[in-house]
Parts: C-alpha cells; structure tokens; sequence
C-alpha cells in the first residue's frame, strides 16, 4: 500500500463540475489501494475576490488580517471537496492549515512552513479517510494564521508529503507535465519523462509557471519524488528528482523564456567598497526584484553595469537609482524595455563545452542581436529583443536536438511492442 | 473603563458602507475610553451562499464539514471589520472562535459552549486592540471546528461577556429595541426600556426575533447584562436584566404573535400509561417542533388532545400519527391551518388575578373565537383565526394599557426639565 500526496490547484476545482472530476479522481486512487492525502488550493477566483472585497475596505490592510482572509478560501475549499467524496460514498475528512499540524514562522503572508506535526492526519487515515488538507497555510507557534505565499499550495503538498513520508507527490495541474519549452511558440515542444530537481528550478524561476520554486527547492532537500500531471487526463506526466535521465547526445533539457524584460545600465560608477550593495540594496528595500546583474570591468577607477528587471519596474528603477546618486555616484544611466530573457537549462551542460557558443551561433543565424548574458552551472540566459522571440526559441530547441523527440505512441500498450 | 461586548448582525455588515458605519461606531465606544471585545456574524447572504454551493455538490453533506465550510464566514467578516477599522487609524485583531478559546461539546451544526478560555482576548486587549471575534463558532477538545446554531453570534457575544466579565453585552440589530408589540401592526406599540430575563425568553420563544432564546438563557444563568438596541441610530435600546421595573398598574410588558400556525387534535385516544410519550416522541423523532399541548380530560378511558405545529409542517405531523396507529389507537384525527398564536407576557401576571380573562373578553369582543388557550406564570396564550390578526393585536394592547405609553420625549436633555 502506498501513501501518496495529491495537489490539484485553484482552477482544478473552479466549477462543480471539475470538483467533482477531481473527487473522482481522487476517489480512483483510494480504491487502487493507496493511502491519500489531498491539498487544494482556493477555488478558481475566491482568492481574488476577497482581495478585491478588501481593498474597498482598506486599500492597505495589515498582513496579519490578510491572512485571516484568505485563508478561508482554502478552508471553503477542502469543505466542499470533503462533502462531495461523501456525497460520491466514500469517507473524508477536511483540515484546516493548523488542524493537519503545519506550523510555520511567525510571518505574514510569505511565512515558511518550520515543523509539520502529522499526528492527525496519520489517525485520519487509519480511520479509512481521504485527507483533505488545506494549502497554503498554517499557524505559527502563537496560534496565529499565516499564509505561505506565492505558490504555497505545492509547497504544503511537498512538505506534507515529506512530513507523512509519502510514496510519491503528485502535483495535479492544467497542463500534462513539464515541457522542453512552451508548446504554444514551438509546436515541437515535447513532454519531458525526468527533470532533476536543479533544472526544474531554473525552469521555475524563469518563469515556468507549473511549479513554485520553493516547492522544488523544500523537495529536493527533503527527497520528495514529485510528479507533475494534467488533472484532466489520465497521462503520466514528468517525474521531478535528484537524478534524470538524459537522452543519449542530449545536454539541454529544455529552453524557457521571460517577457517583459527591461534593462538598466549604469555607467561610469565609481569603484568604492559598497557601491554595488548600496545601489541593489536600494532597489531591494524598494521592492524591486533585480534579475540577471552584470558588471563588464573596471577601467580607471570607474565601472558600468547592466541589470534586468520586469519592464513594469523599470522607471521606479530608475528614479531608485537616480535617488542615490550622493552616495552612489555615476556618470549616467542607459536603459531599454521589451526585451525577452530566453534561457537553456541543463544538468548536463555542466560537462560539455560550447554549450553556450551553440545558443549564440544559434540566436545571431537569424540575425538577432544579444545584450546580456548570464551563465550558471546549468544555464545559460541571454537578454534580446523580444522579436522575434519564437524564431529564437524554435532555433535554439532545433540546435540542441530537442525536436526529434522520442516517438509518442497514441493507444494501447500493444502499439508499444 | 468599561469593558464593553457589543455584537453586529450579519445584515449590519452587509455593505461597504454598513461596515464602515459599523467600524465607526466601534471606534466611538473604544474613544469614550472602553475595552471593547466586538462579535460578527457572517456578511449579509454569505452564509446562505455557501449552502447553495455544497448542495449542488452534496444534497445531504456530513455535518462536520458544513461546519468547516460555513465558519468561513465569520472569519471573513472578523478580517474585513479589523481591515476596516485598521483603515480609520485604530488598531485591532481579529480571531476565529478557536483563537478566542472558545470551546464546545462535540457535536457538529448546534454545539453548546463548555468553556471560554479569553486569555488570548485579555492579552490583546492590554495591548490596546479592539477585539473582534468570530460568532457562531467554536473548537472541540479534540480540535475540531464546530458551530452553535441558529443565534449562535448571540449566544458569542453572551458567552464572552461573562468569560471576561464585561459590564455590559450590547446586541446590535436593524430595530431599536424591543417593543410592546410589532410596530408594523399597532401604530402605538412603544419600545421597552426593560424588560426581565424571563420576558425576554418568553417573547424570543414566541417568534420575536432580535434575540435568540439560548442566549437570553445564558444571559439570565450568568448575570450578564444585556442590551438591544440600533446599529443604525443612537438611542438608548432595551435593557435585559433580572429584575425589570413596571409602570404603576401596567402587568403585561408585551404583546407576541406566531403566524402560520396549524393546530392538530386526536381524538378518542385509548388513555393508557406511555400514550403521549409514544406520540410526541415519534414526532420529535421526525424532526416536527411541537408548540403547545392541551389536553382536555379524559372521558370513559379515552382522551381527546390537541396540538399546534408550524403550518409547514401538517401534514406531515398527520403522516406520523397514522404511522403509529398501531401502537397508540385512537378514533380520528381533525386539523386546521392558517391560525395564529397571540401571546401576551408580563412577570407581574403570576400576582394579578383576571389577567387571563381580561384577554378572552378582548378577544371575543371583535368577535373573535378562541381555539387553544395555553398558560405558564409569566404567559398567556391563544390559538385564534388569523384574520383579523390586527384588530387582536390592538384590542390587547389597548386592554392592557400599553397605548399610553410614557411620553417619548425629542432632543437635548434641557427639553426634559
């Protein structure tokens, strides 16, 4: 009998009918013989909608009250997919963030999850029940309700699945897994078997929406096997874990991509201690996410230097920068929006040389110039203008071979002999 | 400083703007320099809404889970009221039944509190919050969410002003007190400025409605002090309390009246032992309130008796009394809908001979007859026509000398010199 961990997110459960697919499914599962536990997010817009209610209110409201807010949409949730699985004859039990034992710091809004007490689920599933825990939430040692942020849902499946020592976590989505690169610009996009959990990452901080990074980073350290699967069909979906396969020849696993970019250069910078953390400091406190940071060298004395953000920051960035001018002084800053970030990502790239002239040859054959550039043992980032970003993506996913895809096989087993 | 509970109706916070008025009126109790715990009902339709969603999902949903789904809430309106109040420059905190240490028996959909522990409202009290605490709510033992049923936000608010021992309970709602008799019906009822525990019972019994019966109950057995009054205006309310003054040669505080009424009798009932516990169990066993009994004697071993039920309810008493006629022989059943009860109560009755007939003279002289007459100490009532219900209601409260009420006197207190 294996114990498995079940996610489905906010629009798996949007309407009646789709609460009652996922109960199906989920009710499959229990009569295969497993142990089941469930994570739901918030039905479809619930969460936007309390926002919504509460900015007429307060357009600014604490955190803390934020928190006891949303949190009920979770709550509503697990409620109602409880009630369906009885009203389909099996045995349920919902639970709030606190009643399943997930305790986290004593933060607003993006608390981290510190301990998971699995007492009364583990009684729960003795008793015979399907465990329906509310996501995305938990309570800190004071008894207050914390919220766990962006992504929280997979990040409560992935430390409850760690917590309960589950078999598998199976992270339910709209799409059939994890892919060489958006099917939507490359049709020859593929669905990826294996991905470790270090390409995943890079995948999901560029913007791979499938999986929060957090969630892969907390199951990477506690090795979580998760699965990445569609909640509409019945597809295998991509196994994310320490070690992935590779395809024979292959070193980049897939190819993502980042819209609405925008780059700021700062240039003739002088070169005293502190001058980068004082300018990214700055931009930090200000609540600006900086991307890709690039520094070209220093000559006599002075140094310029490039940076992205999103292209809705880019004229707070500015005037950040500008703000700080006594005591970071510079000689002027440059900057550029609607530039794309096309990255490939792979564990194997680590230990195969011109990997990254590949993406440049690649990328200048169609005559697109490159701005910025930025590498990490298992990616390579280029900063181009967003046009025209599908022949650069179809090019690169043809240059590293991804395109003769291993045969997909449509029907039964027997086409597979 | 007083400590001070005052709770809000689901309908006082229904709105943007009901709710600002709401968060306005708090603020004003707290700057007159009081503690102030607040206790909420769920916004307006919400609670209804959400039963609607869990039908179309489970017609017959597992009570427990309708409790977690419908506490949602109250925990909605606590986050919204706190925000709201946040955003006129005061601070608060709200809490769920659980983080109020509000603890109940176990049992789901009409839990009774067992116990407050109001630490946790102490504590943020003495750190200069407004308290807001969710209605209707509370945790089992065993950490279980759980609700108290129909007036439950009373029964709250009543709970907690005697766990934290407040000076006073204000119940807010949509009418300024309680009144004589329906203001929509007699032109000339006037509102209480006392009345006693056990009037309060009597009238909530009898269908009027500001206050639930279980927590004037709770009131009376904990000496809490209570008063009704508006959300909407400042005047002074009703006060609820043990002993209530009465004007001079005035022994009826009030006039109540329950519409849709059915009485049913059955007739030539063998009289042996276990008779009425045989009918009355198998309909309480039905789910069928059954208001008053009256039986009229017995004659040659067989006993004819009456009973009202909710017009609703008829013929489905009827279905239940034929399906035991095996075990509990009787010649015929008669029945008859559309009547109404007209209660008249007063503490001062029990000493006043000729209360009673004063009532049957005002009645039958609008030529009114008279079907079931039912009396305790404090209470008479008559089963009669419900047409014409007005006239009735009139004649009593003329017959009693409720009409000349004490002199209602408009602006400052100079003008009452």
């Amino acid at each position: 009998m294996s114990l498995v961990v079940m996610k489905f997110g906010g629009s798996s459960v949007g309407t009646t009918e789709r609460m009652q697919r996922v109960a199906q499914r989920i009710i499959e599962k229990k009569e295969a013989g497993n142990k089941v536990v469930i994570v739901v997010s918030a039905m479809g817009d619930t969460t936007d909608d309390l926002i919504d209610q509460s900015k007429l209110l307060n357009p600014n409201p604490p955190a803390r009250e934020m928190d006891m807010l949303l949190t009920t949409g979770e709550q509503i949730s697990v409620a109602l997919l409880s009630m369906t699985i009885h009203g389909l004859g099996h045995q349920a039990v919902s639970l709030t963030g606190w009643q399943a034992g997930i305790r986290t710091e004593d933060v607003h809004a993006k608390a981290r999850i510190t301990d998971i007490k699995p007492e009364r689920i583990f009684k729960a599933l003795e008793e015979g029940n399907i465990v329906i825990v509310a996501g995305f939430q938990g309570m800190t040692e004071d008894g207050e309700i914390t919220t766990l942020g962006r992504g929280g849902s997979d990040t409560t499946a992935v430390a409850l699945a760690a917590a309960v020592k589950a078999d598998v976590c199976e992270i339910y989505t709209d799409v059939d897994g994890i892919y060489s690169t958006d099917p939507r610009v490359v049709k020859n996009a593929r669905k990826l078997d294996e991905i470790s959990y270090d390409e995943m990452l890079e995948l999901a901080h560029l913007g791979a929406a499938v999986l929060h990074p957090r969630a892969v980073e907390y199951a990477k350290h506690n090795n979580v096997k998760l699965v990445v699967r569609s909640s509409f069909t019945h597809n295998e979906g991509t196994s994310v874990k320490e070690e992935a396969v590779m395809e024979q020849g292959v070193v980049v696993r897939g190819i993502a991509f980042d819209k609405n970019v925008a780059r700021i250069s700062v240039l003739g910078v002088e070169d005293v201690p502190g001058v980068l953390a004082g300018m990214f400091g700055a931009l930090a406190e200000s609540g600006i996410d900086v991307d890709i940071i690039v520094q070209s060298g220093v000559q006599g004395g002075k140094a310029d230097f490039s940076f992205t953000v999103s292209g809705d920051d880019r004229e707070r960035a500015i005037a950040v920068i500008e703000s700080i001018r006594s005591k970071v002084p510079y000689l002027e800053t440059t900057s550029e929006a609607n530039l794309v970030k096309v990255s490939i990502v792979g564990a194997g790239m680590v230990s195969n040389p011109g990997v990254a002239a590949t993406m440049f040859k690649a990328i200048s054959s169609i005559g697109v110039s490159i701005k910025m550039v930025s590498t990490s043992e298992i990616k390579v980032s280029c900063v181009i203008d967003s046009e025209p970003l599908g022949d650069v993506v179809r090019a690169l996913h043809t240059a590293y071979g991804l395109d003769t895809a291993e045969q997909v096989f449509v029907g039964g087993p027997q086409d597979r002999r």
